[in-house]
């Protein structure tokens, strides 16, 4: 979206923040390169969202692109403190940070930082997994499949208020969807959506959230593979991308402290980069709900 | 769909003319790669209709493909000489011209012949951009960006009897809808496209055009980039295939005398080639409409 | 999927098997790479089918992957001889084969050695196109779009028993349809489905089929090519993922004694193999549709 | 090369004509699409031959594009026959045919029709495999890996006048390189060639074709698989597109009466389709070859 | 190399600056994205240059990214203003312009500002193809094929002090090397190269420009297809990359004023973006030269 | 190559094991997929080996593919144990390991147990990069960066018998190459090769590792982009794909006692995956290596 990019953190409300780390993908690699992807084709994107009542974004919400986080290849744990340290640092000055993944194993460290200053927060989770998970390879802790058991481990996510919204697909085991209403979720499978809607889906989300600080984790495979072929774990059968925009679209009420857009694997993508178009109009949206609700607040 | 190649004039009703331009694109090129493409994907398709009663698209219509008109790379107004006197050719004939761009700027130079004759246009346009700005770049007042305004201030399109179907995404300005209200074109967003269904749809196209002179321009972008990976400026949040197509077999009651179909970019669209058979397909679709309409007539 | 691997038919009840041909297609070859290709992309699949009460396909069914059977490239009637070979060890030692082809000319000489076994089968066919032609080249009866028409011939599949399903696009001439319910098929387009929905549609082929035989044949180009671009003849305007998930989840009550997916072509899969995927997550759903019956049976 | 496209073979010295079978190859098909991308990259190139005292080709050789042979999918035997019946025309009418591949089985129709009227031909045969192979599926005869055994057996071609140039990598057994030698070819192989030089290289195979007429034969796969990738068996350790040329370009003193260029596959060629563009050049040095003896000749 | 990226002309000696225009290019377009390409491939390069005597060019030359100059598409003389404002700005505040085009039809306005300040320049073109066609389409004196006619004309190049290197393959006319020699310029066609090696075309570059000031420009074309496989016309017979870059590592005692590197196009380039990296490696390489330069001369 | 695939160590001479790690890549992962791109593209490969005097590889030494090592994505000294294990496993069977990388940091893990059995090792190492840093990101020894260094310092390597070659391109510091020879290296340059030829560098070789137990170490990147795109750090300028195969043709008179073949990426391979069938033959060139050397010693 041509953001003016420089590290400083003076005078914005949001930091759009880049993470390019794929050491937590069990299966293909690539999602360091999504930050660049995300933002090259984010050139085709515009300020003024219609669906908002043609909200500028960049009137209401001064919007920077800080770069990247540091990051440690081969080493997911070391990354995670660099990780943290960045966030810590945008938190602190008193910006929304906007994160650009990276696999989901960024998450647990997006959110520590977030959680030090508002408590646990309310996660409102898109994805065709639940990623609670408590190990992967080798009694590994920390991997893309494990951060929202560590995070309701860690006290970071308060799980009565918070939703998993596109389960679908094979299971390793019976108890992969069971694992994430015992940890206190709830969870909202493909077909559960698509029997809600929009717009009952945005109030059942609303409800379950209560207006408690929000933490709003994007998957990219929460959309079907048609739309979003370039992803780390495609999962077949899911929404389209005007199904998938309306649902955010329809958002509202929701008080968000911090985002995420991850798991865009440009090097499945194809030379039309659909997903990391997507992935960019995503976070447009999402950019869009915080300047909304920001414009409303000020009335 | 393997049809007889000349450029000849002789004995037809309409003619598939390519348009091998892309000078007027503002980000990505090769749309000038499109007409051979379309064509070489056009072999997957057959003559038969079967949502219009099963006409023989090639016993209704003699259709011949009268191959590329010449442009002039770099020089965007001198290649509208060269496609207006190309275009101007077939109407002269008596023939209607069914082209392949190129990028949406080739419409303008088609027009005009076509207005020479038919006088000011209904334009059916199905896109997910307006296409009405000013200007694009150092005030250049031709571009893909800009042919609708130019062609209502040309007076060879009148805006009362024009419906523009599919804008959606984010927007430069406030403005970006208006422009074209305020022109008098009558503007149906992507959601309100959705809400009317295919039935009123066609219907509110037919009543719009009123039984004038129709020129229909489709850009590739109109559908979803799942759906269309291969086209300029991807739009995410569009509709499918199978919604396009169904809102093409639906229409009935319009007087098409000159079509195009616009901004195939082969580059983009995969080893595949999914956006040039989907062109090619949507391109069959207009020659049935126009084929039903003469077969209906004769009776 | 990680199934063992191994050409051993002792104590399974289910054989994946690959048939590597594509001298049927008239047009895209690379079918033949499809079996190891959907092999590749099953890795993504875990064993639990949630749709069916979480049954584990691998504790109900004990299932192995065979290979391959052998084929004689350019030598399609020989080929034959060789898969009803590798078909007929299969059936004939009680295990129930799930082929992965191959152009769909490979589903011919499957039929054969089942229907030695079980009599006339009833068809279920998913598929874009009927290929009940009479001949495609030089008059040879074999083909990739002639099987179903010698499969009546041959009396192997009872047409009053057998339906077809998704038919779209254009013809090639007014029969294509009407060849096939003249050899006695039922035939649903594409936009009777859209009609019927899901269980409408489970319901018609349960009561089509009345408890014979089945055998099961999907053409990856029912679906729409944005979710499929990897197919021998794409037609555009099919099925989402989802909605083609959705008609495989809700089938019962059929009783199936073999199964094939046919027509993926790796080729023009593009890097992310979407079309691979999907073809691993439909034979997935049809060995949960037989464990499901198998587990209800054995109740 | 922009030439003329017409099945007529009136007033010609020399036709360019497609085999579009990829039916004879054990692994990758594709070589089906290679007539239709040489010609597209074709129009790069342009009809003066500096390396051949700038003959222009078009000027001394009357060529025109007859466009491709008639084949018959999935077999082999038959599509023979048809290759065989629109080459016989070809040589009939006094034309010198320069067929494009095709795999390599395509050569034994290509040769029979032009010994017809030669009588045994010496073949210059360039190729990092000796395709002298007895039988390679099920003890067929006909593949891409035994045509120049056939050609001995079927006294079409005589391997005393004739070379194999370029055979290298691993083998299947220690005879395959005597198996021609054995048949009574000479076999130069990559290494041979490195040593030789492109001089002695064009002495030898004038020496050896004595004045004889010849038949060229070109494997796409003789070059190495970095300027050659979109072939159907690339062999690691060939020659570059330079040396490849220059071989050619110092070629003389041969009585070529047919041409094929073969094995190119455009699935494996990459956007940039550097092999079809290689493949052209190729047949352009070989028209060129041609056209420089006949422009001797007539002096 | 991760350059510092800002539109700042203090305190520099050297400026890199993208011109990202295609408007010029006959055929294949998307060299527009090439100074990006280039930029993200240079990430892979470091600052020491072994081949002049371990050289760091950044502690030698001060160099920054400017960044692109402005371009108006479809309008190619509007485009030469705009190019030829920013490149006067670089030279009138005495800093050497290094830049990546956009197709070759950039040099020319590039040529302009830096002959105002230094009169006639000496040309080193390295390149497969002369450019110095009088006009391409439709008598327009301005495109990728006319620069280095037009050159001559405009008397801000010295043919005399003037070399063109490279040239090979077919040829449109018998005259298209000598009217190159006819404008007065010296020509070496590949083959010349060869035949001369490294040093002794050091020797000859050196002799023909005599210290005079000097603009360097380098067609990617020159490179073989393999090493280069994304341009905009590619011409199959030439260098390999060492080849290439031993050329220019040899290179000393001219007097660079400006240089840029031309025709990359990452469309064609595939995913490892190769040409890219090698358009890359040869700045890096002019930059050494001018650095090396530098460095001696201050001692 | 079709090699038996089995985990079993029983009766073998040599074991191909892949190591499917990229979690040391500091730049492009995807090396991850090597083992089964390389296997794939084995079956193009026979088991004769011409350069050595038609050995059959697979009578003198008995070969199986004995799988993956298991490694731990995202945690590199984790997965350094897992490779140790099963190297070590192989070696303690008196089997030769053969390894397919994954990213250069696996070779440090292969060559602790294969010196455990043989005290320090001669290292011959093909590569275009030292990788005798010390650290690369935040201090962390290893990556792929680092492991020659760490090799030393181990005492698994004795440098003063151990052989560096290929080295080329821009460095990070003037002691990119010195700091190899101060640790013990002899180090021989692109260019150094290039002056020195096949014979000449097989004897530096042979006489450099003395008749000592012989690790060698081939990463893709040695090789030009040109003939092997496919790899984590490209390097332009290298050998081409003939040069290569020949130099490890000449070699003998070593005594191996464990190779890798390290850094090739499937991800940025193209559709005609040139790499991995280049790393298949080096591989296979290696077996030939050692199958010679036993079969004459048998002798």
């Amino acid at each position: 979206m041509r953001l003016e990019q420089s590290p400083s953190l003076d005078d914005i409300d949001a930091a759009i923040v880049g993470i390019p780390l794929d050491s937590g993908a069990p299966y293909r690699t690539g999602a360091r390169f999504a930050p660049n992807a995300v933002r090259a084709m984010s050139v085709m994107l515009r300020p003024i969202n219609p669906y908002r009542g043609n909200v500028n974004l960049f009137e209401v919400l001064r919007v920077r692109d800080v770069g990247d986080t540091p990051v440690v290849p081969g080493y997911l744990e070391e990354s995670y403190v660099q990780i943290e340290t960045s966030i810590r640092a945008i938190v602190r000055a008193g910006v929304t940070p906007f994160a650009i993944g990276g696999d989901h194993s960024v998450t647990l460290p997006t959110l520590r930082p977030i959680a030090e200053k508002f408590g646990p927060l309310a996660l409102v989770h898109f994805d065709s997994h639940t990623d609670t998970w408590d190990s992967y390879f080798f009694e590994k802790r920390y991997s893309a499949g494990t951060p929202f058991r560590r995070a309701v481990e860690e006290r970071i996510v308060d799980p009565a208020r918070s939703i998993q919204i596109g389960m679908r697909g094979s299971l390793f085991a019976p108890t992969d969807i069971t694992q994430s209403t015992e940890l206190g979720y709830e969870v909202l499978t493909t077909d559960d959506v698509f029997a809600l809607g929009a717009d009952r889906l945005a109030r059942r989300i609303r409800q379950r959230t209560a207006g408690q600080p929000v933490f709003l984790t994007f998957d990219m495979d929460f959309v079907d593979p048609s739309a979003a072929p370039g992803v780390g774990t495609p999962e077949a059968g899911g929404f389209s991308a005007h199904e998938t925009l309306t649902f955010l679209r329809r958002l509202n009420g929701i008080n968000i402290v911090g985002c995420d857009v991850v798991e865009t694997n440009p090097l499945y993508d194809g030379q039309g980069q659909i997903t990391a178009l997507l992935a960019a109009s995503i976070m447009a949206e999402l950019l869009a709900l915080v300047a909304d609700a920001r414009s409303k607040g000020n009335r």
